[in-house]
């Protein structure tokens, strides 16, 4: 059976494995304190049009958002997320095991506003008894596959100035985000946006790795510190500096988000145009359709995929993913099914 | 230059990027739920020689450590350890960041004993103002290369049962404690002695990874739960199955552990036979060598090492760290160069 | 002007002080192994007709909590409680602080209930990517006043029971929910229900203690390093003990309970016979009343109050909270005035 | 049995009874935010000859040292301390339990040295792989009852200005140091030597209280956030604020210490003319003498102690402790036994 289940089901893109044999035998510094390292952060302050960040690699979404997370917070402050956030939902409390608190906000398309963070503002200031909220979390393309628009973003930016909070992007799939049709966000935005963010790439096309950007000089002193702390130190720290270098050297990371979200979009339309509801307006790699409850059966059969949540008595949310990696064949196969299942 | 800086500076051995590239579009679920990670553990299980174990694999030492060891611990609990332990001074303080204190065992060989860990005890039983000490903190190899017999280690384990403690063995390099000449302690005594340790692969031929063995019943449920937590629940977990069962299926672990303690003996038996005196009794794969200063330049010039710490006014310790990957060829010019840099 | 801020306006009764007085000098043990401890432990066990129980004292409710609710959990495991709970909204992140995350429920009343409960519970179950809950957390009184039925507290624990969870009570104001006229819960029912739970000594009469009342046997080992490493074992523990001898020796405890509710029920009924709407269904010492903006600036003149949120455009919620000590003839004349003002 | 087991054995000093029974039914706002606690801040304040400081009361020493350090330290950062200072030995691991490890230095009189701190540093700077150091915990009078001189605190003030260091002073017993006979440091230096630090109520009169002293800019923003998510904002924080003001109104606060330090002389003058040796240099209410082992039965007869530590094989070193309430006959009489038993 044919698994669009998630967007790390497969390796890496046959390019960074070519470059890992290729890099093999060199030998290097640990700890990410090499040659490769230092050229991928080179080429990614390219794309991001900016020199004054410091990148570091760790190896995936979770370890990512710990460090920055926990980092930019004294420890009676906390971050306010979507309820439907990674960290609200998908990391085991981590973030609270740090010490932190995660202030859930409510949100139908994942998504949260500048208004939501400015009313939460208002409630906490002032409050001794309360937390001190102090950073945004905000995921793009989101859990449920939607993106924000730069106004969006930007709208929160200023809110997030006006109370002195640290703006952060969890980037685990930045890339199917950028390149979605609806987007008019650019890479040479992010460090105007954000204090402190992070590219995805396990869900991208490398066998693993996240790379973070810390644009804010507050959040810049020491900050190694932190990953070594959480384990995140990698002692062949190259594996990841290699892996993106390939994926930014060129465009590498761009044409595999491409591809993914192309992907996405041919499941969507199909369901679409054979009727069916979609759950998010998602433009990106992960498509939720609502599908009738007896319909269910075809389609387990053939499609290994994620029962999301229940839609009402009679339908459930289906989520379908595609990666850099996908089938064009089966995707098209998969068309086919959905309106053969229909008739 | 040649490096004998650390064991690892190079990638992973050749076989094992073979399997990674083999199994690249292999389609699995994630978060080491898959077939790759299914038969790793198998084949640990039969080198242990057990079954009723359970196994999962993480990137790094610290990260095995930090997940280990706070899962182990109650909130007043604390670890014991000799004060030049991976915990107690390369870590970054990470056992403290989950709440627990590091008790630190003054040591001259990188090991602890059982006296000392009694002595411990008897300190610290029953007075409620001070922590509790549960566990204790193995590393075999130690940290500068020396190894614990197999009757060592069942006096410390006498004790912890004594005083109801956990023992645990970082395995970072077990590999080149088991392989040494000097050693009479084998994988299938492991389950007997540790109720929880782990087997390293970074600093062995893999490009990452640490596989944890649970071994002992009241650590075993939800420890997923304390991976995941940590940000250490890969999304590619495959990755290190794929590599673990190289390493085990035949015999790959033992030989490159073989090969890099084989070139630490050569280059060890040249110091001694020109005269230098070694900082410690390691057969294994670090060797730390007492080089008068005035000599420090002549080494530097063609080979990196580190240095570890001065001996005295006039000589340093120098550490020279060999791996899977250590060129013969180069041990052996190394091996003419000590000669000739003494005449 | 006379306040209705609080319950923890005034100093200790009267009678406590007496027995400070009269205690002072002699020389006793520290950390709570005292005479006076004892005895107050031993007045307790006869109230809960329990002695299978273990007591401590410490200073107050949000220290209560941290050490009852952090000792119970294991790092990944989280508590679930009204969003109104004192740990969700004013404890400034106090159990985040210690790594558990607060699984919030929405409310009307302050209340949960076994449902909610059980949702939460399949909603988590099995998913090692979110916290595993542990605990439910109960305040009784409620912040808002209200108080549980000993048939909606016997519901929760028999899911509890299914789940494996810990029930935990905050008695900060259990005394008020005790005596009140709609309550059919007693003393002897709470180890019954309660895996562990705290009696509220500051806000019913005593200068400031809780008694923390351990039932469930799983809890009890090591408690009191629990208590130490937050800073709660006091020095001069005799100071908690005297207080809660003088509270459960007679009746002190129950009358001081019955007064302030008593008062609290004369302006609930004031508000209500002049025609205004209460915002919580509280036969407590706090009362929430619905007051017209307009009219604020009346009460403001001679009353302190809180202001607890606004109502609606025109309107908002207002506390008024009364104590052991709250003065009868000033609450005849907030009665008048509450008639008054109308006119 | 008359004890000299500790400084917290008895209550509070009759005046300061005294003004909790005559404010007692005063009604405050709550949580350190009343006139009581106004007025002990402005007269601490002038005691200290320094408006600039930002002061709070906390209820116990382990709260004090909890807050002040967790609040100073970023994840990272670590605090140099004496192996026997009270958060190496006596807190339970308190301080590691807020993530940050206690580099605990050799010591045989209870203090540490500016060299000492400038080695630590060396050894730790740059190395990304330990933790960093970023604050000196002394407490004066130490542990063993020693004090500190002026110039050697400012000879560690100065190595803590050359690396970035807070100076954190524990002062539960500050009293009995500042007026010993061979002291030379005020009050009035306090704030030019130390960071942040505290002034003990517990162990000199109070029945319980500390006032923590914020004097860095750095470290006051939002530091009763920390307070209260400690869970050490009290309610009724006026009983702190009353018992500081009875202590530094006039010189109760010294009069005290004077008191207690004036008895431990006494005994100690009356072991050291009996020929006994004394463990620590001790001019303090703090007395550790070494007694021959066959002695010991004698004094246990008569009187109550606290066994130290084994001294040799032969002897044993005893703790005599006096307070503000130690009796003067009940010295006079030990005096004479300690005469009497030598016989």
């Amino acid at each position: 059976m044919y698994s669009f289940v998630c967007d790390y089901g497969e390796g890496a893109h046959p390019q960074i494995l070519k470059a890992m044999v290729s890099a093999n035998l060199v030998q290097t510094d640990g700890y990410g304190e090499d040659q490769f390292c230092d050229k991928a952060r080179s080429l990614i302050k390219q794309h991001l049009n900016n020199n004054n960040v410091d990148i570091y690699f760790v190896s995936g979404g979770t370890q990512a958002n710990i460090i920055s997370i926990s980092s930019s917070l004294k420890q009676y402050e906390a971050i306010i997320a979507a309820e439907s956030a990674h960290i609200s939902t998908s990391e085991t409390g981590a973030i609270e095991a740090t010490g932190h608190k995660v202030i859930e906000l409510p949100t139908n398309d994942g998504k949260i506003n500048a208004q939501q963070v400015a009313d939460i503002m208002e409630m906490h200031l002032g409050d001794v008894h309360n937390v001190l909220p102090k950073a945004v979390f905000i995921s793009n393309s989101t859990e449920i596959g939607t993106i924000y628009s730069k106004e969006e973003l930007l709208a929160i930016r200023e809110t997030c100035n006006r109370y002195g909070l640290y703006m952060y992007l969890d980037g685990a799939r930045l890339g199917t985000a950028l390149v979605s049709a609806n987007n008019n966000l650019s890479m040479s935005d992010l460090c105007d946006i954000f204090d402190i963010f992070y590219i995805g790439g396990t869900k991208n096309g490398a066998w693993l790795g996240e790379a973070i950007v810390v644009v804010n000089d507050n959040l810049k002193p020491n900050f190694r510190y932190n990953i070594k702390q959480k384990g995140a130190l990698f002692a062949k720290g190259k594996l990841l500096g290699i892996q993106f270098i390939e994926l930014f050297e060129q465009d590498l990371y761009f044409k595999l988000a491409q591809h993914s979200t192309n992907m996405g979009i041919h499941i969507r339309n199909a369901f679409i145009s054979n009727g069916y509801q979609m759950f998010s307006d998602s433009y990106t790699n992960q498509q939720f359709v609502v599908i009738p409850n007896e319909m269910l059966a075809k389609f387990d059969e053939k499609y290994r995929t994620t029962i999301w949540c229940p839609y009402d008595e009679n339908s459930t949310v289906v989520r379908f993913v595609t990666s850099w990696a996908t089938n064009k064949e089966m995707v098209a196969q998969l068309v086919e099914d959905i309106k053969k299942f229909k008739e």
